[in-house]
């Protein structure tokens, strides 16, 4: 069994989400699996540079263009969120823990939460709507309040962001294929061919 | 007859290097041509932010395997030019005089400038290794030497620069068709959908 594809990304990532509705067909499809790996673009943003594509000059109003065009193009529901960006620190957290537990639900509250956000305009920053979502899932509502609070969930989350930049994490998606960096949804056809036919 | 494809570029962009080299076979498919704008993206990061991907914390490195692997992808010949980034002021003053003139050499010059920079290293900014080019292509080398010296040339060249800025090219390449953005090698397929079907 090949390794699996680690996908690190923000639940705030527009790119993120458009991959997230693509990526699983196309490991499937070549016998792999898919691990999502939650991380906060503000905090890699801080500590090695960068910021939110919106908020740079012109290319802030590009990219609004660019996030609904290639959803469109990809044949994905897409809303611009209104705010945006949020923090996905809870989502974040939350997802940890429900990976941690080995809940088969935990792909499930991935694809829920972005779809949440970039499709219902709902602010996945909140609590009263991760725990909709939970209610959703049939996941413990309490237990995931707890978590998101918990001192060693925190401490989770901080380890898997120092971990995104210290695999050179730098932007969101971000898919490692046996070692291979990809960075973005319109790397989908260099990754398909890499997983087809491997290393090019 | 369908408005021209404006390829707006620099000429020390990897990535517009390899858009350059698949944009004329998807335009005249689909019965356009394209016109080469080039613009300097130093005096553009200048005015409105930003940096060579090159010299930026992490996406560096992932750039330079990036630019080559996309190169292979293409099956595109690439080598990656040392010194890098390099002026392409003299080369962009040498086009917009050859545009002038009418000949219908300046597509061939802008193929040939990336080409002596992105696979036989040649330093384009020099003016020894233009004029050689001059010459492989059957263009006055006396001519081109005074062109980037003239100073009506010189102003072309700004009134370039700022008219790339004023029309939101914040990096390059970047493609207008029908007035509709494109930006990067890696829109190459939306920009086949649109010319193909139109808007989506």
């Amino acid at each position: 069994m090949p390794a699996p594809i680690e996908f690190y990304f923000d639940f705030a990532s527009p790119y993120a989400y458009l991959l997230s509705e693509q990526i699983e067909a196309v490991a499937t499809k070549y016998g792999r699996s898919v691990k999502y790996k939650p991380t906060l673009l503000g905090a890699v943003f801080k500590q090695i540079g960068g910021a939110p594509l919106t908020e740079i000059p012109f290319k802030g109003d590009y990219s609004r263009h660019d996030f609904a065009r290639s959803a469109r193009f990809a044949g994905i529901k897409y809303q611009q969120p209104d705010p945006f960006p949020v923090s996905a620190l809870n989502a974040s957290r939350a997802l940890l823990w429900l990976q941690g537990t080995g809940s088969a639900k935990s792909v499930s509250f991935v694809h829920t939460v972005f779809r949440a956000y970039f499709t219902q305009n709902r602010n996945i920053s909140e609590m009263p709507v991760l725990l909709e979502i939970a209610d959703e899932l049939g996941i413990d509502r309490d237990a995931i309040a707890a978590a998101v609070q918990d001192p060693a969930v925190k401490d989770k989350l901080k380890a898997a962001v120092e971990e995104s930049i210290k695999r050179g994490v730098f932007g969101a998606p971000f898919v490692f294929i046996d070692g291979e960096p990809f960075w973005g949804n319109d790397r989908l056809p260099q990754i398909e061919r890499w997983l087809q036919y491997g290393p090019f």
